[in-house]
């Protein structure tokens, strides 16, 4: 089935870091499981988008690319609230794969104590790709559209995603 | 049966703007679901009275207000640890309702995504009636009990809450 | 406060024999914590209505039945899962109670080693006031309304509920 | 984007009948959302499977009757305990959709109840195409391979599932 | 260190077979990690005894047999719900070992698939040292005590606990 | 049995200060079960190891110290989300005890509204004897060896418990 890889990201929202990055790993692997973790937040700051959403995004950014369909698959994954069972969470529900790409240092560790070959993602340019940037961009009425893919921008306007960014700032409700 | 209103809080503790809140809604229904909120918390600073303390309270509070008993309800809810699935978890506790009552921004939002009619409810000298400020007087050995109803504050005093407050400030225990 | 009891019931649905109970019980309390277990549950066969519905019914027949509204309170509590922590779970979500009525073995147990005086509820015609006996005539099409107070058998006509034990007979889906 | 689909299932295994059945709703939708529902289990009799192996085999099943891999997406999902939620659990992580497709009469009763379009799926040829029927040929050593794609069947090899199937059989251990 | 087992089972209650067994057990390790399976469950038919109590039976009975305190440690886990993090769950929640003791065919697979050696145990006259068959005889006023350590007797009968297995019997509250 | 006390922890990592205060404690009760507490979490700044690696700090530190293993158990449990089951959440994982040992508010609070008796633990050189200093030396490549046991400094070196203290540092991965 050829070399498969592992990538783990929120993607809140999914911007052209991300689909750099993605294209780094398909140089290298010949199918990506791309996991969407913190599956089961959403309409909060840090986690404003549902994983369908997400879902949604990946899936129109890596088209949009001409990304092969074919060689990726999503996965979103809830956290388990215990670092301990995380990996075997996510292996549940994952195809085999040989390599997983991953920045984070938990993440990585995880991966590595699990005997997984753990390798580091080349950063593209980390000042505007990063979603906690784009999302206060987002909030504060400034300009956000350029740090993520074309069909990205059209579907958070279609689905009024600052406007819920901007409605549930400095709530308090618990989770 | 009558339009039937949704108000969901945490009451911690139940107080005279809660008290004002509820008058204005049954001004507006005839029948009020209270939906106790993190129902699954108690012995914490934010949240340190229980579910069924809080149940008490209000009941308390709404006879000495001659408020007609056949006109609410009160339903403990836990928080759910995911928006997403937060009011479907309040539907299947909660009899049929046509709006919902909320100046919280994500309930509003999220009860809206779902359909719902959401109203926000006028505030009644929040300064003064807002559970965390008068946490915070308890704690620190200031007056209160005028910002309760009268069989509250005596409730309140019969199962030694703020000696419960003060007792547990400053924990470093995990929930 | 008065003398203060416990009731504990699936109430799928709530008939006759319950109601024969509440008012045996409100004859040797002052008020009465109504617990509406397995609040989790709706859409099965052993338990095809939601806690929220179960409210309403309990609600509608004491009314029907001139019970004063002050003098109950009705809570809905999900199942955890786990006998030894039952008991807390329920003290956390109810108000204090003195006394726990009770003919299930496994509660009145619990409730013992917990330290509560439990008493039984004498049986009022079990053979037709059962609930899983009114559900199986429900779905085969028998004459079930006697066996409930007239208001909760309009109720149960309006949400269609016996469409739904019929709907979801069958089903092998995992919850 | 087009009319978007859902279809849940178990597919343990995916076999030729949730194979016609993707053909048929990709004959009617656009895009088709595949839930790979009761993702938690695997290693019983009932799920032998984990959710990421039967991910790889309806990307395998779909590649060789090659079904664009545009038209479709695969998304693991928990099963929730409680009926109430699953919907919106379902909804949280899962691109937006039309129409559900669906024979399993709580699955549709639930989608119906939350305001979807539910439509039933024909069935080809039941007798054979029934993952409890091959599931029960594989225990037996009966042949089984003709029941499921050809690329299915190789992969169920390549990972020894026959042997798994075999190992867990009469297994008490609770989950 | 010395080498290091793995022991995995209910206790419900410790009986001459399990002694044996860990008898056995240590003439091959140096120490052996004891797990308390099922930990969350008590008063049931299948687990009558809490994980506490299961954690005293053993403690007399290896005390009773002159076995040194400093060979084993005493472990108590709940049930995942899930086979494929169960594994995971108990490495978290056990010190470092190197081989598994078990008959139970799920676990023993299940330690097998994540790199364990795990091995068989002979098995000390199963007609009468299991569990089931005790709880049975308890039930039914047979005599069970010859089964079990001296020891376990006397602290089941301390405990009252053929009465408590009597109580529950027939129960049909859900857990 | 004799007199029971229990003592709860989280031993990240094992100190000379819990040492003493185990030594102190046994020297009022006859045998000490000894909770290690937030057992779910592990590879955190906070709770950088797993229950099974602090069931083996005990296990080594109390060895070294001549404890008579006969004289402890190690339970580790995780938390509950909810202090107000916690204490049964305890209750059904230990042996019975009688007294309770804990200097944190609202540990010795909820036991105490439980009906246990609590006594406080003198305290031995706090400035020096904190997990969280010890921690923060860990981090900082500063000596920490002296304020732990010298067998618990062995294995934290050898299961390399700094590289990973390093190694998680600075991490936003949520649990």
């Amino acid at each position: 089935m050829g070399k498969i890889g592992l990538y783990v990201g929120r993607f809140q929202p999914f911007h052209l870091g991300h689909l750099e990055a993605i294209k780094y790993m398909l140089s290298r692997v010949d199918e990506l499981v791309i996991v969407i973790g913190s599956a089961q937040y959403s309409h909060t700051s840090e986690n404003p988008f549902t994983a369908g959403e997400r879902v949604r995004m990946i899936r129109l950014a890596l088209t949009e690319a001409e990304i092969d369909p074919s060689k990726y698959l999503t996965i979103p994954i809830s956290d388990t609230g215990s670092h301990g069972v995380w990996v075997s969470y996510v292996l549940m529900r994952t195809p085999k794969f040989e390599v997983v790409y991953s920045n984070e240092p938990v993440t990585s560790r995880l991966f590595d104590e699990a005997g997984f070959k753990v390798e580091g993602i080349p950063f593209f340019n980390r000042d505007f790709y990063s979603a906690t940037f784009i999302r206060s961009r987002m909030l504060n009425d400034q300009g956000w559209e350029k740090f993520v893919p074309r069909s990205v921008a059209e579907y958070i306007k279609e689905i009024e995603g600052v406007r819920r960014i901007k409605d549930i700032a400095g709530t308090d409700k618990p989770q």
